[in-house]
């Protein structure tokens, strides 16, 4: 969306301006406002021109200029309708030296997961990685993938779905038996030096408005849980939670206490799979940078950087 | 080097070999016998032929096939005369899919440092950049890039040179008065998940046969202090060292103890700059994974993730 735009729809957004006060605010004529009104109604925002000027009646569903319409955070957002994998799109623009831009796109043909796993993202769902650059150590990164459940957990809250974290960052439903319905995933990659990244993808899939049918097995989405969500205002909501946690000036250790008030592993018998063996005991805490406390049956408290992490039933 | 050619000269590593006994060996004709000791005369091995058969009597001075001779570390060699950056070769490799493999070049005429930082590579130092794919979450990268640095410190010693490592990565050699030289330099790039590396380029450079005057204020090289050394071996031996201590079934908390042993910061004043501000004190410890402990002067001790920085006189 270009600069003359995304103002002319602040200004529209405060309701009706007269033409001329519009050409006025923005520094542009008559004709130019005139112009600029038609591209956003070819987007899909309804704008009515009556005796006391422009009004903003309605916003389009979904993509580039709605997102970014109203969001209260500082991303673009470039929309595909369909797109083998927006973290791939992601990384181009990373390459591209792009920054602070979010790829969304309404259905991926390719979407991975973690470890080059297969991610299903069918039309309907929320499919978007975002490209930051945080002048922070790569091994911070955890911080950022957690960031982006509680995100994910914030929002579903929002439209009435008790969505909770496991350990690192899928996010989940559990219903009344106990059993664990997947919701959402999380993908971040980076490149970076040892002491900086250079850019951050993190890639976040919800599944949101598709049938659980259209989704493997063991997954759930919005519309299985409450029905059709506003995707607009969820994403919107995510991102602005993820920069609200994660911007320069925060206290990056805020993250670890919103991502504990959403956790489904703390205070479960845990197995994680890591590089280094399996670990099996209670999961206490989370600490800096991400990593997972669990203890032993022998009572001591080992600390996991990364891994697999499976709840397990009490015994 | 292909095949055939290492599996020769490992062969006339152990002493005189009679042709036929080679071709046997190898399983290759007596022809190709021939055809590859002409081969490795050509790279510069000197090779005689007697009446008790060939006999290894020379290896080159430096190289592909002089660094992957002997090399006791699972590492192939990309030699070049000149390149603009031995990082940005391995991380081309990377993306081809290449691991396990060093990029050794005797001059860049665009080496880069830490942060983009211009880095002073004229003809004899020892530029080399190794690219491995170890599978380990991100956070634990600063200690490849400490592995390094205690690899460079090694082999200095091994050559008469007390060098010592200041934290995270630099190399110093320290004279009677306190004065610090800058010897090496590390730049560690990478590109991953939040979880996993998917590459790791430690890229080393070694200010070797090269005088001082040909480098930044500040600097010192192993000619200036012990005269010329011998580059193969110097860096057959930091590769050895950094096999070791990261190869996968390591224990990487041998790293910051080898580190520890060499460091010049520890025990010292320092002034970090980090991300989230300057931090003054007394650094008294290193830690997983390679942080920085400064005991700050109202007795607090202060965990730094990364930074630059500066060893103060005590007051």
């Amino acid at each position: 969306m270009n600069e003359t735009r995304r103002a002319l729809l602040a200004a529209l957004a405060d309701g009706s301006v007269p033409g001329p006060t519009l050409a006025e605010r923005l520094g542009v004529s008559r004709a130019a406002v005139w112009k600029q009104v038609d591209a956003l109604r070819e987007e899909g925002f309804e704008i009515e021109s009556g005796d006391d000027g422009y009004r903003l009646v309605g916003v389009p569903e979904y993509g580039a200029a709605a997102l970014e319409f109203g969001l209260d955070a500082p991303y673009a957002v470039e929309y595909h309708d369909r797109v083998a994998s927006t973290n791939d799109c992601a990384r181009e623009l990373a390459e591209e030296g792009a920054s602070d831009i979010v790829v969304v796109a309404d259905e991926q043909t390719g979407g991975r997961g973690r470890l080059a796993r297969r991610w299903t993202a069918p039309k309907g769902g929320i499919w978007a990685s975002l490209l930051v650059r945080p002048r922070r150590p790569p091994a911070e990164i955890p911080l950022y993938t957690l960031a982006a459940a509680v995100a994910v957990a914030r929002a579903s809250h929002e439209v009435g779905v008790d969505a909770r974290i496991k350990w690192p960052n899928d996010v989940l439903v559990v219903d009344a038996s106990g059993r664990e319905r997947k919701l959402a995933g999380i993908l971040t990659e980076m490149e970076g030096e040892a002491d900086r990244v250079s850019w951050l993808v993190v890639g976040t899939g919800v599944n949101a408005n598709v049938d659980a049918d259209d989704l493997p097995p063991g997954a759930t989405s919005l519309r299985a849980e409450v029905g059709d969500v506003d995707r607009r205002a969820f994403l919107q909501r995510m991102l602005e939670t993820f920069h609200e946690l994660t911007s320069d000036g925060a206290n990056l250790d805020r993250i670890l206490d919103a991502w504990r008030e959403h956790a489904a592993t703390l205070g479960r018998r845990v197995r994680v799979e890591t590089p280094g063996g399996v670990i099996e005991g209670d999961a206490v805490d989370v600490q800096f940078p991400g990593s997972l406390v669990v203890r032993t049956d022998d009572g001591e408290e080992r600390v996991v950087h990364a891994g697999d992490c499976e709840h397990l039933r009490p015994a």
